[in-house]
């Protein structure tokens, strides 16, 4: 077992953490997104984290979302986060699914971009091999929102896991659509936000020729990482034979 | 790795063939069922049969369904069978589920007592422990079909590993409620006949506190028995901590 080394970095604005065993040989990078509310060293992904480091000896990289965690948040963030609370106090889900879909659409171009911008500084530290591969290593609800999209558009990403638990919109879809690399998609089948048609959907779109879906009981609190393919992420980045 | 012993044994009209490790200490039982058309040594089901014994050390169990392998074939059956096949060369996949659905409905009750009688047999062997616990381990289509009224009905069996690639029709749906142990189901995402809506409301079904759904794509025809945790079974066989 590796012990983790963590390296706490500013990219442009974006706060970031990457997580690292101590010896470098062209070690691949794994992205993992927190969820809504949450920040890029919430307890459940540094878990994950330190595990694929421990696991495999690849590298981690986390980073705080628009408006989330270290990050200001603007006037349009608090906005958002009330309509989201009011809706959700108000029983109304539908409401809670507008204004979450409207939220998570007007950050994603942001969020994208900043992804591409923190991988750009972590592939130009010294002790990184730049032409290592990377895949999204998930990253439930907005995680996910923002790394259907990220994956779709960056090359670098060779693989993905995501996680359901979030709403199913156009955008969303149409990114999915794009998406040609393996895939494993975590479903929570009882989340009681999110239509499960809606996830269904979503794994439906991705292209790729090689996808698994993955639903377990549970709702969209107790997602819980497991039934997944542990040697998935490995077998992608050339660690194991494909 | 473990050799593999071959017992062809009767129990009254029922061939079946008993997979073991050289050396039994209160090995578990595994029972693998064929699908439609197929028998209890059909090549896909021998390789699962010999990794689950080579891997694990348990006993695997395979029967020949009634009607098929070294069963005689009754009239009854012969005429079930060209009503399947007169309905799939003229494309008409209504047709085919219909008469699908017949055959198995028809051959289910006898399927699942012998499949316990065949049980009964393995477990009166000197060699065997009558006290091992019992999963089903698997078995797409009409194994399947077989397999969840089996495992709603005999309290042996400690878990379930099912696959798609079978139509849905009350009497599964009844009898996938009555099952509560931990499940794995396998379902093939574009399976050409059988409805994807089918699949998902038998996973549903299930009264299992623990069951996972792992759909990839794939037809009919390539079901492939991957992408399910491989130590599902040794978990709930005892063999490894829950």
């Amino acid at each position: 077992m590796h012990p983790v080394i963590e390296h706490n970095f500013q990219a442009g604005d974006v706060p970031g953490v990457l997580w690292s065993p101590p010896f470098q040989n062209a070690a691949p990078i794994v992205l993992m997104g927190h969820g809504g509310g949450l920040h890029k060293k919430a307890p459940g992904l540094v878990a994950r984290a330190h595990d694929a480091v421990t696991s495999w000896g690849v590298n981690v990289l986390s980073i705080d979302a628009p408006g989330h965690g270290d990050r200001p948040r603007s006037r349009a963030d608090d906005k958002a986060r009330e309509a989201m609370r009011t809706a959700l106090s108000a029983g109304d889900n539908e409401a809670f699914a507008q204004a979450s879909i409207t939220y998570m659409s007007a950050l994603t171009p942001q969020a994208v971009t900043e992804w591409q911008q923190a991988l750009d500084a972590v592939q130009a530290r010294p002790e990184i091999d730049p032409s290592a591969p990377v895949a999204f290593g998930g990253g439930v609800s907005m995680g996910t929102a923002f790394g259907i999209p990220l994956t779709a558009t960056d090359p670098r990403i060779k693989a993905a896991i995501f996680g359901g638990g979030l709403f199913t919109y156009d955008y969303l879809l149409q990114a999915a659509r794009k998406v040609t690399v393996p895939v494993q998609f975590l479903l929570p089948w009882d989340d009681e936000h999110a239509p499960r048609e809606g996830g269904l959907a979503l794994f439906d779109a991705f292209a790729s020729r090689e996808k698994t879906l993955h639903a377990n009981p549970g709702d969209h609190r107790t997602i819980r990482w497991h039934t997944l393919d542990n040697e998935f992420l490995p077998r992608h980045l050339g660690m194991l034979p494909n």
